[in-house]
């Protein structure tokens, strides 16, 4: 049918695609109606590791208490909140900052998209690990920039190769301004970077006059002792943007992240963000200014950790007995593990297959990426997989391999 | 100081404006820290009125019944909440439309910066109200457009001048789309459009073939019996997108509001929205649908109605007893009065002196105004107002009035 439509829209509407994963995730959906399906899908904490039955008090407590909890906050936040945040980034993530430089958002997401209205305009150019979070590069897609992707090793974003990228986009004349990164545990590949990379990064950074915009949503889901700080906490030219999200430990449900910089970046996100939503909500905001001030983002966390951490154990065990040889990443933080397939397999045909044969559903990861590369990559989360079902569902995974590895007609 | 990081932003920021009552409302703030101030300032309903226990019940109840109340809803919200909206819809406003017709958006504010994304391009032209929403008008001017305002009398916009206005911008070749009204209860007016208006404006913008955008934030605030309905309920040719709000009676904290339009329109709508926040607070999402649910809509507004009404009433009393000859709107919806100073004051201005000597608060209407005609005027709240104190802050702006007669040196 012709779109009735299309003579009302903006030119933007050609920059605002719908998300690669959509059809995927849809057909996972309605699977799962009728069917018991093993799911290495998601991306988001377990409802089982958080204390609902308190958040119920809290909230409880919130609307009984604060009369506030039905009005406005100011737009920026709750104020006490903003101080708890600040707080928050000096204990966890050594950044020494203040209520000023704090801007409250419904989750990192949107704090992700302020920044591009902020920041970018149609042709710029913005540079992100390959590969990297999709709802990213589709939300900074809706102004019109071109996205770079950056190859990874174990280390993280390969920071030589930044720097030549940087350099023969400058060289060309091309319009560059910001440097998108997820240093620890990042999403989709589960990779942390390393503290010479970090540094490397901020180097570059300052050689070339760029701003860096660091998604630190799973900063604390960290496994292993890690010798990493965030580039934040490193930066000594204000050139970091800190986006900050509670959804990773206190639930997504929730929606309340944070973007942290200069004064002067926050001043202008503070008015532009006022007429886009007033503020974030507020039952929520009270109930994570409740969560911080009584010290419970530390019990919440390790509860988490540790309950990730064992599902990632049993994911990586499974993975080495049954699908030996095949690639993937070790997280030693996050909530996925990518797993390369042979590179015969397409991995977007094979996770239809796997999800209608055997019942497993994962995502493919070429989505993520910024070129053809992935294009045999699958995505697993460990984070709210069900325990006793990972190595069966791993095990379907290589059913699946060995069958497509015998010709068809 | 000179900014330092204008090198940093898009070009998009000349449309970044702060709030035109931005100072006012921190004058107000700080005022009120140390002192009893009366204040006809704000712009939401009283909290006292809201059932915060029952909220607190619900809350509790949702985040132990609810997994899903700490996860991710869909980006377009919960399906059974989009199902309560429909219902809604059919029961209050007589549009008949389905859960496929609706995304559910972070309060009414969200709602109108989604559409502004979609539909608006730098260099269009958005017909509204004159004065209109202040916060419509600046979220919608981040997309580079020119906003138009039309006229209004008691009766609302004075669609006679409407058509006047399209067939001028048409005939100079001005890229029209929207047409942007607050039917019923108007922000800052309080005024309400009568039957006649709405017919007309849908035929103009059918003749015209332009899109409505219908704020419906205070349909609900009725006080009188008045023959209007919504004109998406009148609308045969789904021209009209409808913006719908629970702040109103709800509150404003919770921030759940609504569009409903053409599904050809909400798709849009829906694959834009993804990526811009992942969805709507999921806690707000559940409380809201139980009180949709347990059929609490109708009772939490008919004790706001009352509470309103009464307030509203003892406002216009003072009025006409302490402000004689002055002109004013006499709202029979919504949460807001305009009172016009004498011409030769202005309203800005009056609003400081009457802060900071008399100790009330009230909005200078200025900033809602397309043009310098709402120079002498200023917007009184009463949902917000402490009853006891109406009348007192009503004769001090009469004693403020007396002594700007005199002449001063």
């Amino acid at each position: 049918m012709k779109p009735i439509y299309d003579r009302f829209l903006s030119s933007r509407i050609n920059y605002i695609e719908p998300s690669p994963i959509r059809d995927a995730v849809a057909k996972i959906a309605a699977k799962s109606k009728t069917t018991k399906v093993i799911s290495f899908a998601a991306g988001e904490p377990d409802p089982d590791v958080i204390p609902r039955e308190l958040y119920g008090e809290l909230a409880k407590e919130v609307f009984i208490k604060e009369k506030g909890s039905v009005n406005y906050s100011p737009a920026d936040g709750v104020s006490e909140l903003k101080i708890e945040i600040a707080r928050f980034m000096a204990e966890y993530e050594g950044v020494k900052t203040g209520p000023d430089n704090i801007v409250v958002t419904l989750g990192g997401s949107q704090a992700i998209d302020i920044l591009g209205r902020l920041i970018l305009d149609p042709g710029d150019i913005v540079i992100v690990e390959n590969p990297s979070y999709v709802n990213t590069i589709l939300v900074w897609k809706h102004y019109g920039v071109r996205i770079i992707g950056v190859p990874m090793d174990d280390n993280g974003m390969v920071t030589e190769k930044l720097e030549d990228v940087v350099k023969r986009l400058r060289s060309e004349g091309k319009k560059l301004k910001l440097i998108y990164t997820i240093p620890t545990g990042q999403n989709p590949s589960g990779v942390t970077m390393s503290m010479d990379r970090r540094k490397h990064l901020l180097e570059i950074a300052s050689r070339y006059d760029l701003l860096v915009a660091e998604d630190t949503a799973y900063n604390h889901l960290v496994y292993e002792p890690v010798d990493v700080k965030p580039l934040r906490s490193m930066d000594t030219e204000d050139r970091v943007i800190y986006i900050g999200s509670f959804s990773k430990i206190f639930g997504t449900g929730l929606r309340i992240g944070w973007l942290e910089a200069h004064p002067e970046i926050i001043g202008r996100v503070r008015v532009a963000k006022g007429p886009m939503d007033m503020c974030p909500p507020v039952p929520s905001q009270y109930i994570v200014l409740n969560l911080l001030r009584n010290k419970l983002y530390r019990p919440i966390r390790e509860k988490a950790v540790a309950e990730y951490k064992s599902k990632r154990d049993i994911m990586i065990a499974a993975i080495e007995k049954h699908l030996t040889g095949l690639k993937h990443t070790r997280p030693v933080a996050g909530m996925f593990i990518l797993l390369w397939l042979p590179e015969d397999i397409d991995g977007r045909a094979f996770s239809d297959q796997l999800l209608e044969k055997y019942n497993v559903a994962v995502i493919p990861a070429a989505a993520f990426y910024t070129d053809e590369t992935g294009r045999n990559v699958i995505r697993l989360n460990f984070s709210m997989s069900e325990k006793d079902l990972i190595e069966e569902g791993i095990r379907r995974i290589s059913m699946l391999l060995k069958e497509s590895k015998t010709p068809t007609p």
